[in-house]
């Protein structure tokens, strides 16, 4: 039987989505707590490949395992098996070919900036923390030019074979109470390309940049313009959806 | 000279504001990070002995140190020699007989619910998670009824040489986004008095108790008629006010 999840957690301890030899990782302790629950090595594939310490409140897990006491049964006994910084928020039967990565259309970020002038221990360990004041209607008139399909080269790396064209289908900032949060969607993105983004971005929000010159680099295409990567820290991968 | 400051921590790995032999505090972190600047022996004082795994937006904190370079030089230093779960979040000369406790005329306190299904790894660290339903409008009703003097001892122990006597100014519940959220502002407070209050009023927010329940608890000054004390992990000392 098939199942997927929708799987929240807070990254901070581990090395990212993806298994790694010596390393915690987020698919290694799913694949540890369904081989408690199943007596048996199963294989649990994400949908996206999250970076050191960035973190998930959508994202999405297949895998295939015996169980026949229903997925809400199954659900429970995962929870009950995974340490406190993962759960899995949801849980339902598939059909037998899902793939979560493969069969995505599209997969929301959330960023998050706390913009205040000494650190705060209270929102440290899921934000960056950020001491100059940040214009953010600058901000969002730098999001509004990525929206649509671009060559994003400067803000990423492709996985292998890839090429830099993504989609983004809105990019925004708004206000939550003192965080600057950063929401976006695209059909896919480059490594690194959300951070990268923000950190170019944050440069027009504090003066270092210009609009233009944010401008003038996405259309460089030349990973060597970008301003600067943003820490995986206050990095979310929010959702994640399929036809 | 004397400083006062504003104090926020993450007390999640912490026994607490006091010094305690063997297990860190806060203000043994403060000692140390004071220490290493002034070169010699530092006595913090805060204005309350937050419990061990309860955090702080406002603690309030006085020292006496020798230092020429003024509060905001002061104030960097201290927040470059602490570890990242504390830091000074306002620093000021005061006067030299200010007491952080005996001069604190009222204290606030914020308790935060996560009132959701599983458990929430991106909020585990800093609220408390009911899977029950809860009704906010019976929860702010049993609020009401704690507002004004009243005597509290079913509800929290007394500093020794105490009476169990306390005025609350304040006392209501609010949603924000998705957590359930208790102000209380009060003269002062018996040992886990906020704890014990929202462990009661959450019995009422769940059905376990009716409104008169709760009532009567309060009017019997017993402490063994208080319902539960909700978990540390959920509430911050958010301010504490002088004259």
């Amino acid at each position: 039987m098939r199942y997927q999840a929708i799987v929240e957690y807070d990254g901070t301890d581990y090395c990212g989505f993806q298994r790694q030899r010596e390393e915690p990782s987020i698919q290694q302790e799913l694949e540890k707590a369904l081989e408690k629950i199943g007596n048996t090595q199963v294989d649990v594939t994400g949908a996206g490949r999250t970076d050191s310490g960035v973190h998930a409140l959508g994202q999405v897990i297949a895998f295939d395992i015996r169980w026949s006491h229903g997925a809400d049964a199954l659900q429970r006994a995962l929870n009950a098996n995974l340490p406190v910084n993962i759960a899995v928020v949801s849980l339902v039967e598939t059909n037998k070919n899902f793939h979560p990565r493969y069969d995505a259309k599209k997969r929301s970020y959330e960023y998050h900036i706390y913009n205040g002038p000494t650190r705060s221990p209270i929102r440290q360990r899921m934000s960056w923390q950020v001491s100059q004041p940040l214009d953010m209607r600058w901000m969002n008139r730098a999001a509004k030019t990525i929206e649509g399909e671009h060559d994003f080269a400067t803000f990423g790396q492709p996985p292998q074979g890839e090429n830099t064209v993504r989609t983004v289908y809105y990019a925004r900032w708004l206000r939550r109470d003192d965080m600057l949060i950063f929401q976006i969607e695209a059909n896919a993105y480059l490594y690194r390309m959300v951070r990268s983004l923000v950190g170019s971005m944050k440069a027009v929000g504090d003066g270092s940049w210009c609009l233009e010159e944010f401008v003038d680099a996405l259309e460089a295409r030349d990973r060597s313009r970008a301003y600067q990567t943003a820490p995986a820290l206050g990095l979310f991968l929010t959702s994640v959806s399929y036809d």
